[in-house]
């Protein structure tokens, strides 16, 4: 049985899509294709939505789910006219929200991913160029101003998770590649150890850092297993020696491997 | 009056997080703190998690608002015996699915921010080093690897824009900074005109542009209200003179930003 999925919003459907793949992640074995239709801000985007929509329900023979955070009332009703099943996530909540907090809500479209805040939009940016500036162990002055500083052999997931972590929750975070040079010799360098207490690891599966480092250069000696298994090795010692809380990346994604390293350190979220 | 509001999960806490804000975002004028507790897997968690409700509710002098996407009873049981106002995220949408798809869900903790498909994982990552290579006129021999190549005045929010498809869409970003030197030779530097139809246009409003650059350069010719104004008009005509679209980032978040580009060209999300 096929079925399709609409996140449906005026805004960017972020808050949508997130809960609808997350709901729909719950239920193995069913094959839905997923739609985002953002912005249906007006009715002749309404209409064009109901007929995707209404040509899904078509060809699936079945009703398509639509989860939906449209606010306004006149384009919702453009939009439940189409041959769906709705799921809708405003109507659910804000009802009793508004109860709660004994104010209406002010159906104002897009707000969540709007720029609310420019102080916030700034932080992100700002965390962002400091991730940038502060990759693969490049400007390492600036390690005073780091929120966290993750270390771990080259390829095992720094950038990406340091680049999330700013992008999404405003957070300055560097990061600093553990090299066979740093691994030739004892110890950890100077610069690390001066700010040891924000030393985070990461670590991975040499299997796994073996066929990442393949597609960068394929068979060369810093993608061998034996090298992926030395350093994995090393670098694991000197965590165990130092006392450094680390991660192993290896089943994690981008999202769940910043989620646990700021729960770890406590790191507050600066931007949600 | 102040209230609090919790993000609770027994995963990453994005759906529950993502969600609440949206929510509480048609709420204005009222105070609220906003807290999310990530990983709440387990009844020593749990318990945790019930003192801190508590202990708001406390101060606030009202019952906290929850937002929960916790899966397992048992853990869900202990908190909500807390003095908190729950908003089930599940428990609300998750029945008339089963209803829907004729099966159980399976109830799994987690689930949506776990690294479900590799292959979506690589893509993501490699994406993000597709958009670091490919930063700041890089390497632009891989133009003709790229999905989208955004071009516009140094500080206009083309990196972090990038780098926001690449992480949560998966998408193929390069950027083209056009500086001084393009801008005193007519049309377009030949690099971007052999993927013209690839190209899509950044800009901004001067004032903020200036403010932008003197954090990075303070009192310098780059961060010049003059040169701004410069910059960004010759940019401006060079997008009319090569019909190339173009959006205003001023008032826009990052989200925004790619929600909208991404809609105008028809990129499809690689990964939700």
């Amino acid at each position: 049985m096929r079925r399709t999925a609409f996140f449906l919003s005026d805004g960017t459907g972020i808050t949508a899509e997130t809960l609808g793949n997350s709901l729909l992640t719950q239920f193995e074995g069913v094959q839905i294709e997923r739609v985002t239709i953002p912005y249906v801000d007006n009715p002749d985007k309404a209409e064009l939505a109901v007929a995707r929509i209404n040509t899904a329900a078509e060809r699936d023979g079945a009703p398509p789910l639509v989860f939906d955070t449209i606010v306004k009332q006149d384009i919702r009703n453009k939009i439940m006219a189409s041959r769906a099943v709705f799921f809708d996530v405003f109507d659910t909540f804000l009802k009793p929200l508004e109860q709660q907090l004994g104010i209406s809500s002010s159906y104002t479209s897009g707000k969540c991913h709007s720029i609310n805040e420019f102080s916030t939009y700034h932080r992100r940016i700002e965390s962002v160029n400091f991730a940038l500036d502060n990759d693969d162990g490049g400007r390492q002055q600036d390690y005073g101003k780091a929120d966290i500083i993750l270390i771990g052999v080259s390829r095992c997931g720094k950038t990406p998770t340091c680049l999330y972590m700013a992008l999404q929750f405003g957070i300055r975070a560097a990061n600093y590649p553990l090299t066979q040079e740093d691994l030739d010799r004892p110890g950890l360098p100077d610069i690390l150890l001066r700010h040891r207490h924000k030393l985070y690891g990461l670590t991975i599966d040499p299997f796994q850092l073996a066929s990442i480092r393949h597609e960068r250069r394929n068979n060369s000696r810093y993608a061998s297993l034996d090298q992926c298994e030395w350093e994995v090795d090393e670098v694991e010692r000197r965590f165990r020696e130092f006392g450094i809380t680390s991660i192993n990346t290896t089943h994690f994604s981008i999202e769940e491997i910043a989620t646990r390293i700021m729960d770890d350190v406590g790191l507050v979220r600066g931007v949600a």
